[in-house]
């Protein structure tokens, strides 16, 4: 099937899905642009409602049961918020998980963000989970939605190979304390260096956001406080890559 | 001394500044915006040509010999590239630092990136060798210079508090072998696991860019290839990422 016109209700609905984060969350669907997000999202398993695809952008578009069409560039531009960067674009039905869905191991490595300011942070904590093998990405009262298409773009696919929930501070405590998993608090204040901390049992990092950092229920259920040493005059660093840090610090302890 | 003319020469001069990269590297000079950035750049003892700033937007300055001029909200907005976010703004004659410079301890720490494709990175990547202590930041065959007003923002002043050079490659290696620092070269093939090679020695830290990693000149020059293991379904971090969790082992291993 073939769309040339940019009058076709397709196209209308893909840029309208495309600009309105409120009609895609009273669908309860989302956009997924680009080979590498795409492939990534069809592995773990969500529903793909419909797929389009540029010829002259791209050769081939990842296998799937779901209805693909083929457009002309002016069309794909015109559905695509990245441009012509990609080729590929579609309108997915996503899995939403919640805390009882997570399947997890023996001893979970789990990381827990208190809300996220910038989409473009949690896609690199995404990026790094999905190195570190964490069995899950918890956000706690977002602010945005997960699958924002920012967030989807900074993680380069993460989103979809990791599994990410979203929840509230109280359930996300009371979760980790039920199934034994320690919770380990980055923040300056009473803490030890990171690297002083056993992480090979089941194991939650939790970290604030940059300008407020941890809320008051996180401190106060946490088994341990931990920090990342500042030896210089800078007074932080950046979320992501506090969370990069703790999180190969676990994958260090666990494989050596 | 007040300015509260759009037309006075000194707003001229600074906004085609702010500008004109050219200007900048005609003239020797740079321009440092923001009360942190210039507190860590007075610190470092760069010489500050002028001073400019807006009480309505901002109580007090850093102490510094260098002329104030007091501006006008209006005449400060034009001159500022972030707007009115910050209040103080000034001309900066940086001290250009060679690798013949630096002063560095028996078992230095040392980050070298080779190129930079986003000005972003590198202020990360200052960010993070700040909070390791980094005894100096190297930035082979810059595409930018390293004084870009995005890069001093990202680093949020970091490129002031850690010594960096810009530097070619061969004067890069020649020097590390000169200095028996060892080079570990930071890619996927025949590498080891970066946490099973030891950092406490004198340790350089070689990166490539993200999209096409590093040239032969280093894995050639490589003491150890290493590789942070990417458990999951994507083959690549962030580079300011990676660089983070590099150096924060070598602090782990010295501090251990």
């Amino acid at each position: 099937m073939k769309i040339s016109s940019l009058q076709n209700e397709r196209v209308k609905r893909m840029v309208a899905l495309g600009q309105k984060s409120s009609l895609r969350r009273s669908e309860g669907v989302i956009v997924v642009e680009g080979l590498r997000e795409l492939e990534h999202c069809i592995h773990a398993g969500h529903e793909v409602v419909a797929m389009y695809h540029c010829p002259t952008l791209l050769d081939s578009v990842p296998a799937c049961d779901c209805p693909c069409y083929e457009v002309a560039r002016e069309v794909y531009e015109k559905m695509a918020y990245r441009g012509s960067t990609e080729g590929v674009i579609a309108e997915v039905r996503p899995r939403t998980l919640t805390l009882d869905d997570l399947q997890l191991p023996e001893h979970p490595l789990i990381i827990v963000l208190e809300s996220v300011e910038k989409p473009g942070n949690l896609g690199a904590v995404l990026r790094s989970a999905d190195a570190a093998q964490a069995d899950a990405v918890v956000v706690c009262d977002p602010l945005t939605d997960l699958y924002n298409p920012n967030i989807i773009r900074s993680s380069i696919g993460a989103i979809f190979t990791v599994p990410c929930v979203a929840c509230t501070t109280d359930e996300c405590i009371t979760f980790l304390k039920a199934h034994n998993i320690q919770i380990l608090t980055a923040q300056l204040q009473d803490s030890l260096p990171y690297y002083d901390t056993d992480m090979r049992c089941g194991t939650a990092i939790v970290m604030g956001t940059e300008s407020t950092g941890l809320t008051q229920p996180w401190r106060e259920a946490a088994d341990r406080h931990i920090r990342i040493p500042m030896n210089g005059m800078l007074d932080s660093l950046n979320v992501s890559v506090s969370a990069a840090i703790l999180l190969f610090e676990a994958v260090r302890q666990r494989q050596s």
